[in-house]
Order: C-alpha cells, then sequence, then structure tokens
C-alpha cells in the first residue's frame, strides 16, 4: 500500500494511492481509520488500507498534503553514510553509525515551505530515504531486522551548515523551525525490493539535479542500521530512521551552493516518489 | 511548591513536598490532579499543588518514586557547560552552547536502577539540573527567558564513553535504555535563587565526591540557553534543557573511574534535592 496523508479545508483525510489515483476517507467519515500514526501503533495498517480503498476518490489538486506521521518518539538521522558523502566532508567512513536527532515537529509537508532562518545564509537540502519501524525491539538480529521495518517514506535533512559547525554537536543546525520536509507517501516494505536496496535517489534544486545515488550505496544498510541502533536502544513502533544522504550537498561544493527563498527542492526515492517544497525566507 | 510524583501498589500518584512531609493524592481519587506532564501543558501546577497539599499525608518509605516528566517533546542536553569540565575533556569552551539529545523513554527514576550495558564497561556518571519549560516560545529574549522556565529537577546523564566516541556524534552513547536518571522533586521557580543560579552542584559515587562545583559556574546559564535555543527552535511546554555537568567525570580520571554493578550514584543540587540510583548489570 502507499498511503497519503492530507487535509482538505482544515480537516484531516487519509488516502490510498493506486495506479487510477487517490481513494480515502476524511476525519468526520464515520468510517475514518485513524492517523497513519494511529494505525501503525495499532498494526491496522493493512486493515486501513482496504478500507481506505473503498472509501471516495480524492482529488489530489483540490487538497494539502500532510506529514504522513507527525508523533514518532524519536527522529534518527543517520549521517556520513554515503561512502560518497563522507568524503566529500572529509569524515573517513565511520566505525559505527553516526546518529544525531531532528525533532519531528520541525519537519514540514510534501509542498509546505522551507523557511529560510534570518540568522544564517547557509540552508542546505540532504536528500534522504527513511525506514518506518512498525515492531518493537531491542537488541534486533540482522536476519529479522527488516521484519521490524514497516515501510518507507522520504526526507529533506535541511540543515544550517554555520550552525550546524559552530560547536562539536550538529542538533542546533538540524533542528530549525520548519527546515526539515518528510513525505507525501509511506510506502509499505511489501511495494519495495528488500531493505529498500537498489533504489535510484537525487535530489533536484530548481530542477537541475545536485545529489544522485542509490540506496544500493548505503554504508550501513537498513537492516544493519536496526541491528546497530537496537543494539543500544529500544527501537519504538513509529520511530524514524533516516538513513542518510548522498554526495551533492551544497556545503562541500564550491563555490558552496545555498537555498534561498524562491527556490523549489525535490527530494526523489525511485518507487516511493518525490518530495517537493518551496523555499522561503523567514 | 516542590512536587513528588510516585507510585503506589502500581497506581500513580502525585504530592507536595513541605516542611513536614508529603501530601499528595492517587490517580484513584476522585480529585487527582492528573501527572505534572499534564499540569504543566493545561497551567495549573499553581492551582493543582493547593489541592494536592490538601490531600492525604503520603509515607515516603511505602512508595516507588516515579519520573517527574515521562513526555517531553525534547530532552536539550547542554555539553560542555561548565568551564572546568570543558578543560578536563580537552574541548574548547564552546562559542555557542553545545547540544545534544536524549529520549525521555530511557531515563529511570529516583532509585530506580541504572543498567549497565553488556556491551561496555565504560559507564560514566554526569550530574546535572535540569530546567524545565512552562511557557511556549521562539526567540525569547534573554530579559524574558526566566519566564519561559516553570522549575527544576535533577538529572544523571549516564554516558557509555566508548560509543559516546565512536563516532563525531553523541548520540548513541548518551541513549543506551535505563542509562539516564531525573528526579526526585520537580521544585517550581519561585523556590530557588533567580535562574537556579549560585546553587552547590555535587555527584557521589559510593559516598565519595567525585564533581563538585556552582551553578554559578554555568558557562551559559539558564537565561542565556533559554535564548540561545529559542533562537534557532520553538521550546514547548514540557521541553527540559539538561544545562550540562561540572568537572570530575570518570572519564576524565586517570585511571578512569566507570559505574559497575552494585554502585550507588547521588547528584545533588543545593535546594532542590538528592537523585539516587543503584547501578545494576544489564
Amino acid at each position: 500500500m502507499r498511503f497519503f496523508a492530507f487535509t482538505r479545508d482544515g480537516v484531516a483525510g487519509l488516502a490510498v494511492r493506486t495506479d487510477t489515483g487517490l481513494a480515502g476517507l476524511m476525519a468526520e467519515d464515520a468510517s475514518y481509520t485513524g492517523s497513519l500514526d494511529d494505525l501503525i501503533r495499532s498494526g491496522r495498517l493493512a486493515a486501513a488500507g482496504k478500507v481506505l480503498a473503498a472509501g471516495d476518490a480524492i482529488d489530489e489538486a483540490s487538497v494539502t498534503p500532510a506529514l504522513p506521521f507527525r508523533r514518532a518518539g524519536k527522529v534518527l538521522c543517520v549521517g556520513l553514510n554515503y561512502a560518497d558523502h563522507a568524503a566529500e566532508t572529509n569524515h573517513a567512513p565511520p566505525p559505527y553509525p553516526t546518529v544525531f536527532v531532528r525533532f519531528n515537529d520541525n519537519l514540514v509537508a510534501h509542498e509546505g515551505a522551507l523557511v529560510k532562518p534570518a540568522a544564517s545564509e547557509q540552508f542546505d537540502y540532504e536528500g534522504e530515504m527513511v525506514a518506518v519501524i512498525g515492531k518493537r525491539g531491542r537488541s534486533i538480529p540482522k536476519a529479522q531486522a527488516l521484519a521490524h521495518v514497516a515501510g518507507y517514506t522520504l526526507f529533506n535533512d535541511g540543515s544550517i551548515r554555520d550552525f550546524q559547525m559552530a560547536t562539536p554537536q550538529w542538533t542546533l543546525g538540524k533542528n530549525f523551525d520548519a527546515t526539515g520536509a518528510m513525505g507525501p507517501d509511506f510506502v509499505t516494505a511489501d511495494m519495495l525490493p528488500e531493505g529498500a536496496s537498489g533504489l535510484a535517489i537525487r535530489t533536484r534544486l530548481n530542477g537541475e539535479v545536485v545529489q544522485e545515488s542509490n540506496t544500493a550505496q548505503l554504508i550501513y544498510d537498513v537492516a544493519t542500521l536496526v541491528e546497530k541502533l537496537s543494539a543500544v536502544m529500544t527501537l519504538e513502533v513509529g520511530d524514524l530512521i533516516v538513513t542518510g544522504t548522498p554526495a551533492g550537498v551544497g556545503m562541500a561544493r564550491k563555490p558552496p551552493l545555498w537555498m534561498k527563498a524562491g527556490d523549489v527542492v525535490e527530494v526523489e526515492v525511485e518507487g516511493i516518489g518525490v518530495l517537493r517544497n518551496p523555499v522561503v525566507a523567514e
């Protein structure tokens, strides 16, 4: 299933995407399934997909995309996880996943405006794929790891580079309000190759390809990330693992390439979709 | 007010601490006020304090301490924020607060067992004071910052040093399950000096003082932290700012001093209380 969350006239809705378009329900409908946050926690994704598919046709042009997930307990972002990107930022490929944290509440939805803060001109893009945890676990063996992943979505890990690099930890530069994006579709794992491996990933800025790689190039693939992260902490249903960005970030270019008001940035992963956001000034 | 959360026979309770002991209510009581998470979000702390003070006497010896907060949206930990600790870890005093993130769900309550993971022998203590956000805000001027702080509690930022230092970001070493502690009391700001400054802070391991400083030694004081963090992100009610640890951590000693099963660690800040935890092996 491919799920798509949205609002229409301020009311939440959820749809499934098929070859013929969107079908779904509004929160005011008696048979509404609840949000993706609710469905993943209650293990009702598959059942809800059938209910939504039998719902009303939804005209995508008349609705506003919403974040697929708004209540992730942990948004675990993996840095330096494509060999080419680790090289361009002068980091040796890491001996263990390098993990930092974003907060769900500074993410905007597909088509939502990314806000370049007044405090910085160094607003950079990072196209990424997200693995969404669907089954709780600690110390998960790699062989069972993919059974804990419910599906995948897209992410733009928008970064304020001068703040990110001002101190040894990246947290501030990664968590300005409205500087990251996620969505539009949440695609269940059964729709994609095992571990969502082998998928083309690219980022476009104003239509020009600025990052291009393949999820087969992940240093730590999705199963290994689930294994390594769960060796440390319990992964809860709804946690998000943001798997890292390939080469081509604006910071590493000469001269650097920063996002500015009026730009449009797109993150695309083959089989998952396209996440598109305009950039505005604070 | 000094609030103290607990459970008795598995039922949640909340009390206020006065010179004569604890008075409070159980979740099963008709006039129960709700948890501290609920009260701080609804702005009912002061009113609830009065209701609790008129409640039943609570025998502290017969209850189990609980975490004061279990649903913080953000646990923002400040590193290298005492000049003496920045020096002992060979970090220059930072030009901006160094911020990393812990998750609320790997914290244990006062008297709860801290778990030394099987994967590491390098389990270190870090005694800290926590400022709890009581009023939402972004870009908060320093002069108004303390009006956004509802009160204070104690924290042990237990750290798995080999994992913390294995990669450029500290997240994994700071987020092993059951390696941090918070509590016992949540003390409203009016009970303490402005910004909780000038308070003795110390950590004891098995009764021996291993960290000793004063909150007046913070490089970025509480008002400045609120100003600087809110320049980046909206601070929400219930967010926690963990203000940093002074010199004396086990990692910086020669030879290093690690916590092991059977140890007891205590964090004390003058006027806030003592947070005590035994250490067990995974």
